[in-house]
């Protein structure tokens, strides 16, 4: 159960109302997030949800039985807006395009980079300064001092940046350098980056576990918005199977059930999802159509000279098109 | 090496070819299907393709790498058509459309499907008459009595047929009442049934394996094609997987991959594929921007009396409107 | 719901308890197996199981929640013995080991073979004469003519033989010389085989499937059971996943689990589970002591030359090794 | 390459060394861990390695063709040896046994644990203080102050502890109260964990991923080895798949698979292997047979009042039992 308290709620009302759910016998758990104050019931008794819905101090309160309660689309009629400021929203019936290398390399490929976005109207960027690699004898990125310059050109131009912050101590040195912060497929089980990341005030973008399934995805958006975060999304990147032409299986079904069970926008990843260039327009097409806020995938100048990824990454050209024909199926969607 | 040898060709020059080709230390296969008759070469040696080339008796010669050879689209530019009779072809460049219930249940299901696809201008029929059940105490089909039935309206109707084989001694005793013979997902490497189904006439469409690779579903085909049958399709069903949201996890990238790989149509089952009917929608179009040939799906006059997955069968309501947005969707990746 | 029938029950008795378990309102299906005759109640409802058990000719009536019946542990507190004739028995508490090559290949091979089973005391020789080969143009095996000339040799040397059918036609053919039928992992769910299998009086040993579940094994095994032969193994064999370094994952938890769940004999096939010689033995080791009732493995005087699967063979030499360690571990377990 | 320095070798010998390598065109890593300083080439060339060998400064040299290197048993002929003092050793030939709840709960529990250990003479304790969990509102550990008191008792009764550390901070908050640091199953690809567990001079398990490959594993274990600190374990505990009859799938495979591919200790923990209470005692002991160099399973006197994981929790009877016949099983693995 979500009981949403009143604005400023005095303490004594609150403390009536937990008592009157621990009464229940519901265990409750407090959250306060950037915008709203609620107490979580967990429990199975069944009663009439009016005995509480009339305390005072109530705005409103919802039963919720699934197991994660505030990313639920069952309590939020409206699904969730992340404003990044400048006019740009990521949100059920908008299509959020983020594109950009794997690696950030350098000053020369940032600018070609943000040149091709401007020119095609595309307003978040992303990039990896800090990359979770299988090898410790890979390359790492750049770190910091790439996100410092990436980040100068970035707000030049007015283009919004998305990283992947890979641990709790790099969410204060990113924080002034960054727009979204991403949890890599590695991560998305790392409950203490999570929970940190629900005391911040910057939107998250989780990417599902790379054999993670759909709950526990959901699950862990509900660790950073229980710890005080409303500001996510969530995004389909694959999964591990057994199938081996493609580099992870692209879970296509989670995009509606996940717009289903959540009010969250859900961004699609066909980049990681194929993992081949050849195959990341009708990937991305697919998930657009079955419903996905927004893509975010690999380009790059020269994709046969990046860091990494540079199989699955697209040239300029080819991404283009891409941006091209995404919006010509998101039309096509809303239209019908 | 598949080398196509020209009609009707002398067993003399056919042997000087094949003992050409063993002579390069390559092990010969002679398949004489309905439309060609081929000599396949299964090697390693690297040669100078012309000194086959030149042999009298030789129509076309090609090199292709991969293990699966006649249906690797290596060899065949120009993807194959499927002629079902009464102009209604199965091919790329066009949408099949193929839907009706899980179980064929009686004369009055089947009087409504048809009008309903009629109505819809629907000219392909699914339905089981022979239902493969993981336990031997559930409901089995009406078998050849239901399918003689099935026949009958379907044929005064101008309506075309698929429905499953199950195995070898089914083949004859359906002959005259399919159109095209289905081979589930469960068959996909009944090696013996796929032998048998080289040697009809009729058009077959192949599912991927309950956990079948992309390789596969391509060498099964390679069965059925070097036994006789090029009048092939293959299907995308779904995956096993640990997600347990869904009934099977459709892998959307094994329809741009198919597509690249073999010049057989490529069909889309999205009922199976994620087993939930309000989110069958959604993953139909997905496989159809993606480059999907046709779609396989399960209607029902009401799905919750159905014999069998009622819980993935749209009603007909659901299904024209279906219909109606696979047509748009397919309209617009044809343009673009 | 099983209720087991006295033999020999005439007709009115039988339909009196038919009558009284449709009444409430549990579907029925007879089934008359080469040992018993029974009725097999499918429902949900509740009652007094004396209500039934007091009708004359019942022998004994058991309720089973389980959605297989007749292979479940839960009634049948004896489990079964498969007797080979000649005193070799497959039952819990021995251990039946049944070795030989991937592919039965010629005269020499069977020969040499047989003696190094007949010295180690090993008194089941497996072998492949119908091969499922995922490609069309790989060596499918000697057929019915290979397995005669094996069948006369194993005869004189006191050796029982079993072998995989493929397909229904081959049932027959095979008849007169095979002791044991084995049912492949990809025909697992070919429910024709299934069912005609169980319609002979030889025992059938049911590998698990390629991607199956514990549960589908119970199911397949429920359909021979049903079909009237309840001479049956189960056969754990490994799961496809995606781990690379081996051929498959062997499923141990799955011995004790099936072990728990059935009485049916469990053996173990630890050269399919791993695929890789130089660990076949560690993994027969493993399942013998998690309680498998027998191991059947691959051994080949030269694996290296043998016609498949010699990667995963053992020469005679370490087949001997593991025999005896085989052994040891036995009868640890049997001592504990 | 591994290329492993004399000790306190001059700056000047070590950058002829690297320039030498660097010349053969391979990348070099510097590599100074508590026992040895390494240079770790990584490159493609093939050349004659005494070119290197003779240089001055270089105590050993070897080619390591796998990915993964100082974790490698192709350069380590010796297996690694981990002293966790007292005389209590964890390696290769002998049997460790880690036993102990799934969540510390207070001192009785704590307690009555150690006496449970001390009779079976058992030296290592498992337990949880910080726990994992899918759900923010799960019962998550009780911290420091619950490993400080289990400390206490610990240290009195000569047991050792291993518990899992699940982020950077709490590495040196957990120092001086653990002797093993456990990587759990979610965070074996957390590479900045792995990065600072290289820097303590305490052992560390690393659990396989969750749906990890046996190559990450080994990935993961070279994080920590070329950070510095070379006293590791791995573990394999399941994997995740489509079966359900189980929690995960234990993958016996990966036991003798690790054995050959590391020098590292392999233990095994057979209670996330299978997830049923019933059946950890058959695949613990199929791990021994297999080759595991020690077990970490749970039990508690009361599993069904476990904080956590009590389906899968040993009662101390059902302990005892186990450490008996698991003793028994390595003494035969040793002899035979």
């Amino acid at each position: 159960m979500i009981v949403q308290l009143k604005k400023g709620l005095d303490d004594q009302y609150k403390q009536e109302i937990i008592d009157k759910i621990n009464d229940l016998k519901y265990k409750t758990t407090e959250v306060n997030t950037q915008k709203g104050d609620y107490i979580i019931g967990i429990g199975r008794t069944d009663f009439d949800i009016r005995q509480i819905g009339q305390l005072p101090g109530i705005a409103d309160i919802h039963r919720v039985s699934d197991d994660y309660k505030l990313v639920s689309r069952k309590w939020k009629v409206k699904p969730a807006t992340i404003d990044l400021g400048d006019g740009i929203l990521v949100k059920e019936g908008s299509l959020s395009i983020m594109a950009g290398p794997c690696s950030i390399e350098g000053e020369e490929q940032i600018e070609k980079t943000i040149r091709h976005l401007k020119t095609n109207n595309v307003k978040i960027m992303r990039g990896g300064v800090y990359k979770p690699r299988s090898s410790p004898y890979s390359f790492r990125g750049l770190g910091i001092e790439g996100l410092k310059t990436w980040f100068k050109a970035a707000r030049e131009a007015g283009i919004k940046i998305i990283t992947e912050v890979m641990q709790v101590s790099q969410i204060e040195e990113m924080y002034d350098y960054i727009d979204i912060y991403q949890v890599g497929a590695r991560n998305t089980q790392n409950f203490n980056l999570l929970d940190e990341l629900g005391r911040v005030d910057k939107p998250v973008l989780i990417k599902r576990g790379i054999s993670g399934t759909i709950d526990e995805l959901l699950y862990s958006a509900e660790y950073v918005f229980s710890a005080g975060n409303e500001n996510l999304m969530l995004c389909e990147r694959g999964i591990r199977t057994y199938e081996r032409a493609s580099r992870n299986t692209m879970d296509i079904n989670a995009i509606p059930i996940l717009k289903e069970k959540t009010h969250l926008p859900v961004i699609a990843d066909p980049s990681h999802g194929i993992g081949i260039r050849d195959h990341v327009e009708p990937v991305a097409l697919a998930c657009i159509i079955a419903g996905a806020d927004g893509v975010i995938y690999e380009t790059h100048e020269k994709p046969h000279e990046a860091f990494s990824d540079g199989q699955q990454t697209l040239n300029f050209n080819e991404s283009e098109k891409l941006i091209h024909k995404m919006r010509k199926v998101f039309e096509l969607r809303e239209s019908m």
